[in-house]
C-alpha cells in the first residue's frame, strides 16, 4: 500500500510518498508544493492544486499530516492553521482516512527520541529509505510522517521501521 | 452583482449573499454551515462540501471573509485557522477575488462603531436588509462582512449603504 505524508506549511507545505510492503518500506516520491500567490486565498489555492495533484498522480491508500505546534506566535499559528487546512481538506476529498501525529511523535518513532533535531530526522529517513533523493527539509520531514504513519496504522508494519532502521 | 460574505468558523461557517444594483443593497439569502464528522479532516470536508453547494446555488460575483481575531489561546486559533483556509480556498476555486476585514472595519461599516456587540450588528443587519430571516449569529455576521464588502469594494457602492441605513 502506499502511504501519503504532509508537512503542513504555508509557504512550503512537504510531501513524501512510500510504498509499503509486508515487512518492507521503499520510497516513491517527495517534494515541495509552494503556496505562491497575490493574496492569502490564491496561496491557499496553490496548495490545493499542487497537493490534489500529487494524489492524483501517486493514489495513495493512506494519508498523514504532521500535527501543528501551538506557540505563542498567534500569527503565525493562525497561517500555518490556514495551511493546514488544505492538508487535511485534500486526502478527505480523495476519500483517504487522515491520520494526524505530534511532531514528537514522529521523531519518537523514526529516531527513536522525541527531541530530535532536523538533519538526525533526514539522517534516518535516508537510512531508511535507501537511495531517496530529498526535495528539502519539509519533503523529508514529510517522509518522516509516512514512515510514522506506516509503524502506527497496523502491527504488522512496525517490524518494516524496525527491520529497516 | 451578488455579493458573498463569510464568518468563519469550525462548528459553524456563517454565510450571507447579498444583491448590490446601483445604490441598493437587498438580501438574497443566508445560513450556517457546520462542520460535522467524525475527525477534524471530515469537518473541513464537510465545510468544504457545504460551502462549494452555496456558491453554486447563488452564483456569487464577489467574495469577502472576516479575518480571525488571534488571542493568546493557540488551540483555538489554529482550529479557526483551518477553518479559515477553507472560507478562503472555495471562492478562490470559484475564480473569485476574496476581500478580507477585520472585525473592526466590518462593525464600524455596518453599526458605525468598531467596538459594536454582536446585538448591533444583528440590529443594523436587520435595518438594512429590511425583513431578513437571520439563521443565527454566524449568519448575521456574515450579512455585516458582505455589506462591508459592497461599501468598500467601490466608491458608488458606499451610497447604497449610507441611504439603506
Amino acid at each position: 500500500m502506499r502511504v501519503l505524508g504532509i508537512d503542513p506549511g504555508l509557504q512550503n507545505l512537504g510531501w513524501g510518498m512510500i510504498r509499503v510492503e509486508g515487512s518492507r518500506i521503499t520510497h516513491i516520491a517527495n517534494g515541495v508544493v509552494h503556496g505562491t500567490g497575490d493574496d492569502l486565498a490564491q496561496r491557499l489555492l496553490a496548495l490545493h492544486v499542487g497537493l490534489t495533484d500529487v494524489i492524483t498522480r501517486f493514489q495513495p491508500d493512506a494519508a498523514a499530516v504532521e500535527l501543528v505546534f501551538v506557540n505563542r506566535d498567534g500569527a503565525g499559528t493562525l497561517k500555518l492553521g490556514q495551511a493546514r487546512g488544505i492538508a487535511l481538506l485534500v486526502p478527505a476529498q480523495a476519500g483517504l482516512a487522515v491520520g494526524e501525529y505530534a511532531p514528537n511523535k514522529i521523531k519518537k518513532t523514526v529516531v527513536g527520541v522525541g527531541h530530535a533535531d532536523k538533519k538526525q530526522v533526514q539522517h534516518m529517513v535516508r537510512l531508511q529509505l535507501p537511495g531517496v533523493e530529498l526535495a528539502g527539509p519539509d519533503a523529508a520531514d514529510a517522509l518522516a510522517v509516512a514512515i510514522c504513519h506506516a509503524h502506527h496504522m497496523g502491527s504488522g508494519l512496525a517490524q518494516a521501521i524496525r527491520r529497516s532502521a
